[in-house]
């Protein structure tokens, strides 16, 4: 099976999402309908609201309940990533220009709130407090996540630990929910949810670490934004933090990333990043990656045999062989 | 009966609201815990809070319930003012440094977000689908007025239609719902509800209208920041565009607002302060508060007569005579 197959079996739902997607940021006069719709139609992979439908097969699958956690899931992913723009100072996103380069940062903080307020009003459709209670907490994480990131940009002193739990909380955390809440409103049983969760947990931590890979090594066709931003904006990755554990590295590396520092996002990246490129700690940030699809893989097994579950494997080895 | 015995009898039960407030920001780690309390430590005056309070009085008083709704719509008025600052890039707030100018335009962001999803967090502990509904409009028409005021900086052709448009979303929504949730959730008739969600309506409107000929005429001492903030950042006021409305005035006015726009912020605001100041441009606006008041009290007037609304007609006399 193809990822195009899983995108095949759902295409007729998920153009139904799309549109709903589209319509949940209608509405209202002006420029925040506007900045909405650039940001959604410039794409993504709405890797969440697949989750959610193909959770949802695992229960009573119903599509008009379903779209109330897959539009917000998606939602929350988008503004969360026009307020990381603002950040990153990012020009361009997904190939695109970003709503920040296109307007302006106010119009960017505006249309975060605008989307993720709209989200909340999607949910509400549902009358089930434990579905809103997690998204909500899910929220905050999130933004705890981002914060932790800018407080360790440059800071090579961080742990692997503590940029382990801050992708959890940036990514993983949202993924977990996406593939629970589905199975939660379809009325799966608890377990069956439970497993899910930790499937998207799983997946979602492979995930990242791969992002922040392609980052150091994608080209700027395949990520849709200059690769090594993350290096210049002192977004210390797994693959870094792996190389500066390498002892006849670490000090050129530093060094290197001292003069990224000062630099102030004009230093050339290109020497730092060709030092990571030739350590092992590209290998052993794919391995970390493995290890976390096993484990989605080992959740995967413990549910009912049914296409559903295929898909999720599929998915599971799509997003581990993410190619750069 | 003074606007400090309405605090008085609320005392015990505002302490309480106050201790939720810092508790519901608590309990995770790092920056945003401790800028999310600096900003609510800097104050305010909890007006949402007691008007979900008064509210609450017209049904079945419940102050462990009414918390979920005063707790989340103080933290999503905070919120908004921690972005709003990022915009209007201000230094001060309330006589306090703001967390954009003790920290960074990045960190406010994210505070902001935080507590947005930390007030949903705390609303779901209500399983009342129609309240969280309520909140999530809410929070879309803020961000709406919030966007509307930008686009409209400066902009010197706007309607008054406009302006009462823009605070009404900014501002009078928030209001509303503060009264009239604080009823709903108690169980108080719809007919009260509806009443209250008028007052509200209309003591908010009165409130930005008072507010923004604070901002004009009042001291540092008074405002908590520089007087001429808003004609500084180019957001055109109702005694402005009343103002702009007198022939012989019009021109001259222009002019100095155009100085100011062209001078990026560092412009003299004093020469257009002292036109609007001896216009009749005040007491236009001051006259339209007294409206918006009277139509509150008109409200009022078919709540039953009890301790509480003669509380709710203290507080729409005090707004109404905000002194600079």
């Amino acid at each position: 099976m193809k990822i195009m197959d899983i995108f095949g079996a759902l295409k007729k739902d998920m153009d139904f999402i799309e549109q709903q997607l589209y319509r949940s940021i209608d509405g209202d006069d002006g420029i925040l309908s506007e900045t909405s719709l650039h940001l959604l139609k410039a794409g993504g992979k709405r890797l969440r609201p697949v989750f959610v439908l193909l959770g949802g097969k695992f229960g009573n699958y119903d599509l008009q309940q379903l779209q109330y956690i897959a539009v917000p899931l998606e939602l929350i992913h988008s503004a969360s990533l026009v307020h990381d723009d603002v950040i990153d100072d990012a020009e361009t996103r997904r190939g695109k220009p970003t709503v920040k380069s296109k307007w302006d940062n106010r119009i960017a903080m505006y249309t975060g709130d605008y989307i993720y307020a709209k989200a909340l009003m999607q949910v509400t459709q549902l009358g089930n407090p434990y579905i809103h209670r997690t998204l909500a907490k899910a929220m905050v994480q999130m933004s705890i996540g981002e914060m932790e990131q800018i407080r360790d940009f440059f800071n090579t002193e961080q742990s692997v630990r503590d940029y382990l739990l801050r992708i959890r909380r940036k990514t993983a955390l949202l993924i977990a929910i996406s593939c629970q809440l589905g199975a939660m409103a379809a009325e799966a049983p608890d377990k069956v949810n439970l497993l899910l969760y930790r499937y998207g947990y799983n997946v979602g931590m492979a995930f990242q670490i791969r992002d922040d890979l392609l980052d150091l090594f994608g080209t700027e066709k395949v990520i849709g934004k200059p690769p090594g931003s993350d290096m210049r904006q002192g977004n210390i990755t797994l693959p870094v933090l792996y190389a500066l554990q390498e002892p006849e590295l670490r000090e050129p590396l530093l060094r290197e990333i001292r003069g990224i520092q000062a630099g102030d996002g004009s230093g050339d990246v290109s020497r730092a990043i060709e030092m990571i490129r030739t350590s092992p700690g590209i290998r052993r940030a794919e391995e970390l990656a493995d290890r976390f699809i096993r484990k989605a893989l080992d959740a995967l097994s413990e549910l009912p045999d049914n296409k559903s579950r295929a898909h999720l494997q599929e998915i599971a080895h799509f997003v581990n062989k993410r190619s750069y």
